[in-house]
Parts: C-alpha cells; structure tokens; sequence
C-alpha cells in the first residue's frame, strides 16, 4: 500500500502534520487545483488512505467536508528500552488504540526478546485491535543503521550488533518493517502528536538509565553519516568527574543519567545526611524516581542532585543550541518525567546564560506531553510515514 | 531562467553533484527511462543550462557523448568580511572566469561596502568577463534571514541590522540575488569544488577574525530556526578564561580565533621570552599570521599557542561529533591556512580522544582545498542553486 504519485504522497504529508483540512485548505497547502485535489482526494478514499470527517468552520458561505487520515489503518509501534518493552496500535491518524507493557531485559538477547515482540503483537490481534497491519515501527536503545535495519554496535546491548531486527520481524509479519533508535522516534512522536506539533527544527533529549537526542530539522530526523547522531551522553562536561561506562571521564551521563542520579542517591543516603533518604532506603536500594521523590518532600541534597545534573544537561544543551540553533526543545524519558519543571528550571537556566541571545530569543524548553508514550507512538508513525510515503530516509 | 520540469531539475542537480556524465550515468542516476532523459537533456542544451563535453570513457562498444552543464552561465559570488570584500564570476560548472579582491571596513556600513561590490561588478563587465548575469550569491559575515535577504543582529557589523542588502542588488541588477551567511556559503563551495565535493554530510569550521561553521546534511545547508545555526564561536569551552566580544567568559572563540592569536602573540612578544617574537615585533603589532611563521621558524611559545588552540577548537568538535555525526569535517579560513597541519594535528587528537568511536571510525579532517576562493564559489553556487532549480532553502 502506497500513494501511486507525488500529488497524493503530498496530500498526506500535509494530513499528517496539519490534522484534518477541507479541500480549500489543502489545496494552499499543496499548491494544486481545486479539481485536481478532489480527484486525487476521491482515490486516496477509494485506496483506503483518507476519509471524510466533520464540517470545518464555514467562512460565510457553504459548508465543506473536513477530510482526515483513515481511522482504519493499523501501524504497530514496538519500543524496545534496555528495561521495557512497549507495544502499541495507532489508526492512520496516531490515535493510540491499544497498548502492553511489560519488563524485559535487553541482555537477554535478540532472539528471546523479539520473539516476546511477536508474541504480544500476536495478543493484540488476538483481543481484535489489529484487524489488519499497515506496517510496523520498531525503536532499539542504541545506534541503527537505518537502511540495513539492524543495530550497529550498542553499547548497552551485548549480541545485538548487527542482529537483522528487521528481517526478524519480516518473516513473522506480511507487511512492511522499519528500525530505528528510540529517541529518534520519540522525537518522531512528538513531532506529530506532541508539543513539538508541526514544528520542523527542535531537539528531543530523552533522559532514562542513559541520555540521548532526536534531532529533527525539516520534519525529518536528522540521523548522521553512519546513524549514531544525536549521541550526547558522551559529550564531556568538563576534565575530570566521574568514570563513564565508555571509559572515560567527564562525559555527560556520568554526571546526570539514571544510572548517574541512583549512583549518587544511594552514596549519599548512606552518607547518612539526610534523613529522607536514609530512612528510605530501608525499602532498598534507591532509584532515579526516588530522588523526585525525595525531592518533593523537601529534601535538599536529593533537590541538590537534581539542580547540579540540571545545570550540566543545560551546558551541553546551550552549545547544542548555538549550532543548531532549533525552534524547541522537549525534554522527555522517565527519569525526566519524574522530576519535572525543577529540572527544567535550572536547564532553562543555564541555557539562556550560555546560549548567544539570538538562538534563545523564543527557544521554549519544555517537558515531552506524550510521556512514556512517546516511543510507541513515534514507532507506529515512522511505520505510517512509509506507508504514506512520507520520506523519513 | 528555470527549468520547466522536475526531471530537468534532478538532471541539473545530478550534473552539479556529480559532474559531467553520459545520459546513460543519468539514467541510472535520476531513475528515468534513456529516452525521457534523452529528450529532457536535448531542451535542457535548447534552454542553455547545458551543453556536450568530450566524449565518456567506452564500455567495449560505442563511444557516447558526455553532458556539462554550460560554461556560459555567468554566475556572480560576492563575499563580504570583516576587512576585505572578494567579488567573483564562475561559469555553469562554477569554474572561476574571475575574480577581484580588495580591502574594505565592514564598519563602514551597508551603503559603503555595497556600493562598492556593484562597482567592482561594473568593473568586471566591462572587463567582458559578464556578457550575462544569472545571478548573484552574495555573503556576509554574520547570521541572515535567508528568506528575507537581510542580516539579522550581526554583532561585528554596526548599521547593518536588518539592513535590505538583497533589495540592494536587486535595484542596481536584473537577475536573482541570494543573500547567506558567509560561512555557509563557504560550505557550499566546498560541497560542490572542494575536497567535500558530493559529501552530503559535513561542517565546514571558518577560523578567520572569529570562529564559525557551516552545517551541511543531505547536500543542503541547515541554517536553524532563525538563522543562527553554526554559530559555535560561542560554545563555553570551559569555566572562566579570557571575557568573550559577547561578554562572556570561556567562548571557545575568545581562548581561539584570529583575534585571539593576535592577542596573545603580542603578549608573549612584548613579554620577552621568545627571540623570535620580540624580534619580529620591531615591525609592528604582530597578527594571527605572524603565529604560523614563529611556529616554522621553530618558536616553540607559537606553537603552544597553536596547540593549546588546537586542542581547545577539537574539544567543542568532539561534542559536535558526537550529536551531528558528519562525514567530513573541512577546516579553512584565513587563519587556519596559514596554521596548516599543526593545527589539525592538535584538532585530530583530541577529536579522537573524546568523541565516540562510531562517529569517529571513518572521519577525515582536512583543509580547505578551496582556500580564500571558498567564499565567492560559494556565493556563485548558491545563486547557480537556484538558477538551476537545486532546493537550498
């Protein structure tokens, strides 16, 4: 299932990041004839990819059809994180229409993990959420050679270096299959469901056991020469600091990561400083979610954490933002998501101290709206742009 | 002067990444059938966009002709420094026909300086190296609204904010104007002519009177939501140091750049622990240029100082690296071509030292081959872009 002509792939790359139109509104968008858009309108009905919604606005005069992307595609997202699994169904238009979770561990390997994948797609049709499947997305935690689809040296993922993900999928399912890294989608996500809505050029930092970045620039993601763009945990803070899992020091994620933040929460509640923190981990050892915690009941060494990996999140941002100099940045992951606009407020800050004044002058930075949402979701709709013919090459 | 179809266009655009070819090079090329092209090709000589070359290297058969885009286009690069004004003429194929050269303030604003680069064009008609003009690139030293022909809050260029330098060309020639940033168009150039030639994916560092880059993705300039992007001049290279132009501390451009060097040289000079120096200093204040001569005599205080700089310009490269992910990375400017590989030594080293492995496994870093022609190619192939229906917006 494709568009059969550049009219058509045109039509829905505007459906798909401006929502709903009447033909009058896309016909501005794409620069085509009234009658050329209603014809090639009518196919693209006929073909299963659009279908007629509500009224627009009238503009004093007759009332025209709003048109929209079918509510009968299926496109599966499949969000592998070195923790999780996460599947999930969209219609043509991204609305979530079922999703599982549940918790694996990537070390476990390829094999034992995709096979737990095709097992829960298996589940969805089971319970009738895929009547049928337009395509698959499926998002790994580390780099991706995009057009082989297959990881290409993860760090954090042992026997998975060039393992076919794609392939794999392939054999199991009878329509298309695309590979990408997880943040890459979820900045996919967002750009088409999120806060980052139709903007073209923004940043997506998602911040879990690792920190990571989608670029997008153009509505496309920006994915380098060899496909590991947008690896920021790696870039150095300072001389010195803490040793990285890469074997260096000083680099971004060895000062503020999940890993980084449960390294220094638990160091620090068995300092025995702070009562919170001692007396929480009675339950334990402390996680990343237990410094927001502790932050939100008043605790300042877990608030000291939280402001220190903040302030160094922001100073790598602020050359990042000078040389790309994008329209927005989201910022989303778990670990991100649970401490909040106080982290928020001290990369805001350094940010604008760093940055030069024109490339912050309207820069919002904000938290992701799709949550742990974002990589299903970015996952179905890489799935989607390919079989809109949506260029995300 | 346009083509009139998008098959003419990829033809153009294949002819201007990858040089003179046959049609049957461009069938496999563009992906259209022999006959199409043949007939695209035979209106595309018709329009003057294109002409037969020599003949193309036989495969065990028939000898067929090969196709150029054509040496009578007339295109006009006007790049606009700090101190100097370069103004050029290149041919379809961005050879350069001519070229003049001469010193100029920036400061001494719009109406000055223009003035001037119209001129030296009358001059260069009359010199009949202009029987036409297709168009005129033109480039200044600071960040521009690329859509709207002007710079935008250029910190080195008092009275040129928002200054209609597009407008101005326009009123005085009757052909497309096009106005970049300077260090774009450098990039540019380097795609097209220089050692970057059909790299799609690489930064181009200018070190002249300050620091700058060109980001270059998909054969395509990225110039960021407002215009800015590439501005790495004032990326913190680290806490404190010498206070910045823009006020700050740390600028990686005010530890290195031309006026940086000069800076420093003099300081060591009049400190009068280098012979070499303090004699050279009896001639005058000494300049960035004068560093690259200390250093081949031998004074080990300019090579620190090239070193130090080196080391400090690879370190904010590394982050860069590990989020851009280019292919390539070219350095040029007047100030690195008088350093040469000492300079990229240093850079090289520490780019290797603290970028990831993956982005680093297979990136060159060179010098500019275009060298002080980067800018005014540049400028010519941007206009030359759009003459031949190239997207660089």
């Amino acid at each position: 299932m494709q568009p059969e002509n550049p009219h058509q792939a045109k039509l829905l790359a505007s459906l798909r990041l401006h929502g709903p139109q009447s033909a009058a509104e896309m016909a501005a968008q794409v620069g085509l004839s009234r009658s050329k858009i209603g014809q090639e309108l009518q196919r693209l009905e006929d073909l299963g990819f659009v279908e007629r919604a509500g009224k627009a606005e009238s503009r004093g005069g007759r009332r025209s059809g709003l048109v929209q992307l079918s509510g009968d595609l299926r496109f599966v997202g499949v969000d592998i994180g070195a923790t999780s699994l996460d599947v999930g169904v969209t219609n043509g238009r991204l609305d979530l229409v079922a999703h599982v979770a549940e918790d694996i561990d990537i070390r476990s390997g390829p094999d034992v993990v995709l096979r737990r994948a095709v097992e829960l797609i298996g589940k969805l049709r089971a319970e009738g959420h895929l009547p049928r499947i337009d395509g698959v997305g499926v998002g790994v935690p580390g780099p991706v050679s995009f057009r082989d689809g297959y990881t290409v040296s993860p760090p954090i993922m042992p026997g998975w270096d060039r393992y076919p993900v794609r392939e794999f999928f392939l054999k199991q399912l009878d329509c298309p299959v695309l590979v990408d890294n997880d943040v890459n989608l979820m900045a996919v996500g967002e750009m088409y469901c999120g806060l980052a809505r139709s903007v073209g050029d923004f940043l997506f930092v998602k911040i879990g056991t690792g920190i990571g970045c989608g670029i997008i620039t153009g509505h496309r993601v920006l994915r380098g020469s060899n496909g590991s763009a947008g690896d920021i945990g790696h870039i150095a803070v300072n001389d010195g600091g803490p040793v990285c899992s890469c074997g260096r020091t000083g680099c971004l994620e060895a000062w503020f990561s999940g890993a980084a933040l449960s390294r220094d929460v638990n160091a620090l509640a068995r300092g025995g400083e702070s009562g919170v923190l001692e007396s929480m981990l009675a339950d334990g050892p402390l996680t990343a979610a237990d410094v927001g915690t502790a932050m939100r009941q008043g605790d300042p060494h877990a608030l000291g954490l939280v402001r220190d990996g903040g302030r160094r999140l922001g100073r790598v941002l602020a050359g990042l933002v000078n040389f790309f100099n994008p329209a927005m940045i989201v910022v989303g992951g778990g670990v991100a998501t649970g401490l909040g606009h106080t982290l928020l407020a001290e990369v805001r800050s350094e940010l604008y101290r760093r940055s030069t004044p024109l490339a912050t002058s309207n820069l919002p930075v904000v938290l992701s709206e799709l949550g742990e949402n974002a990589g299903v979701v970015g996952a179905a709709a890489l799935a989607g742009d390919h079989a809109l013919g949506v260029d995300q090459t």
